[in-house]
């Protein structure tokens, strides 16, 4: 497979059926690693730079990334498809937009994705649709020990593994949940929420954001804490308290919207389906933030009719540069709101 | 027939098929008359304006006014009866809200409506569907000559007929189109033809305004020079100058939208009608809103599947007053809300 096949397939954390998936879109967790004997990127030399790109390609194309998977060099790729891999989440934004010899290496479902030359010389993340994190982690821990045979990464026995920012230094492992919290913001809870969770040393930022709204109200939730913790312990805390607690909020918010403002609530998720299923433009912001209300109404079955797994494939495929690879053309701002319009009546069902 | 009738009616202005109905929804004539020998209300004795209320009802149930036609006393009325006669357009705002013996002669089909004891002691209107002033002048030309047989109204050689405020002096005749201009607003072309209206001595109005903004974008153009001209010659002028001219700029400014930005066009009317077919709470302002839209979509044959008819019943419908008489129990605003919804949501065939 490449990049150009991903846009007709849909990545296993999007297909549904996860824990919690009412709330939990996503789990993810990274690692951050540097190759032993080598400076942190910033201080190589171009050719330091380029033995490292060849020895962590060598590495990670051998993990077991399934019959599909790919390694995608990024120094060569088009810029389509390196906005396709951003907005698959499996590349970060300064990846796409870096320079020199750099890539990722991406399982076939879309689980695995190990970007190479990014901040640190080896970034791996694993990928699970709703409230997955125990299983994503054993999963990384097992890939990082078959790196672990081929490679030495810089680690000290006080401080941990090393990394080019301080931040990651220690275990390397950033853990995090991508959460639909539309009814803590329909209740204005949501920076009572949001505020509780910062005060547990997590990091909060919409997802969307466009000003200080988080379009689709899609928020992701991350550990800040990676040093003087063990790995085990980051989860543990992640699985036990943090995503339980805020689940448990936004679900009680439903709750109390089906209860006392179920009419304001059917309203809103019915307008929101009605338009997107007549509209004939539709912005990238408008698609994701009437998605978000549809999913709301999917979750609480309100709207029977459409499944969450439609509401996941049309958030992805009606981002910019998926739309653009899906229908294999490059396309204008306005070509693709009446592009984007179309496939979401096509898909949802619309006059 | 009684106020209460009223609201399971559909008026014939309504009923659709006047001339230029794509543009005008209505016309109105309507002319002020004082009793002679008798004071202006505001200078009248209680008798006095008793006196005039028992004369003039007794006039005006004489006028030829359908089977149908009934007169309502508005000072023994029920308060939202009043405000149905207000939102049919047949009493002001003013007679709702006024005391002391006055009323309203209505014909069944609602063409004619007569208000005794108003800021005159007779204001009395017809009002056509479409462009159709000809046909409403004569029709309250003739009305007159009949009242003119049992009366004697104030008249001056010099200056006409008298009326309580002078520019209503002369002819006290008050001509008006009420008119949907919904593309001269898309195309930022309305300031501009307003005011082209305003230099010809028309005044301009809202008819539904909220700030700046008429609501569903339907103004009403009348006359403001009732002295020193004929009857005849103030009909005359609109039906030959003012009127055309507003439609071609509207016409012209559909074509050009029909033709520039037809997909924004269709966009936005087919949005509004999925809107109203999905909304489980609607307010009387925004029903009115998207109502104007879909009356565009219905006008460009945009939307086939919706008859003007049934745009101007549900605009009629949905008014406040009207939404409480048709379902026979009073509401608040909220109960209304999902009222309105609901017949809308029955009306257009929405899920």
């Amino acid at each position: 497979m490449n990049v150009a096949d991903l846009t007709h397939h849909l990545a296993e954390w999007l297909q549904g059926g996860g824990s919690d998936g009412d709330v939990v879109v996503s789990s993810r967790v990274r690692l951050a690693r540097n190759l032993a004997g080598m400076p942190f990127l910033s201080r190589c030399t171009p050719g330091q730079v380029r033995e490292i790109a060849a020895t962590l390609r060598g590495a990670v194309t051998k993990l077991p990334l399934g019959n599909e998977g790919f390694y995608a060099d990024m120094e060569s790729a088009d810029p389509l498809d390196r906005a396709v891999l951003v907005e698959r989440h499996l590349i970060s934004k300064q990846h796409a937009e870096g320079s020199g010899p750099r890539g990722v290496a991406v399982s076939g479902d879309e689980v695995v994705a190990a970007m190479v030359n990014e901040e640190d010389h080896l970034r791996m993340q694993v990928l699970g649709g709703g409230l997955d994190l125990d299983n994503a982690y054993a999963r990384i821990a097992r890939l990082e020990e078959l790196l672990e045979q081929q490679l030495k990464f810089a680690f000290t026995s006080r401080l941990g593994y090393l990394t080019a920012c301080p931040t990651n230094v220690g275990t390397g492992l950033r853990v995090s949940v991508m959460l639909h919290l539309p009814a803590l913001k329909i209740v204005a809870q949501l920076d009572k929420a949001l505020r509780a969770a910062r005060d547990m040393h997590l990091a909060v930022r919409g997802l969307y954001s466009e000003g200080t709204e988080a379009i689709g109200d899609l928020y992701q939730v991350s550990n800040q804490t990676t040093l003087g913790v063990s790995e085990e312990r980051i989860v543990r805390d992640f699985c036990d308290q943090v995503a339980p607690a805020i689940i448990r909020y936004e679900r009680t918010a439903r709750e109390a919207l089906l209860k006392n403002r179920r009419l304001a609530l059917e309203d809103r998720v019915h307008r929101a389906l009605a338009v997107l299923r007549a509209a004939r433009l539709l912005s990238s912001e408008e698609a994701l933030y009437l998605l978000g209300h549809v999913r709301l109404g999917a979750s609480l079955k309100l709207l029977p009719e459409v499944s969450l797994r439609t509401i996941s494939e049309l958030s992805m495929l009606t981002k910019p540069a998926h739309l653009q690879r899906y229908f294999g053309r490059e396309m204008t701002a306005s070509d693709r709101g009446e592009a984007r319009a179309g496939l979401i009546r096509q898909r949802l069902g619309g006059p």
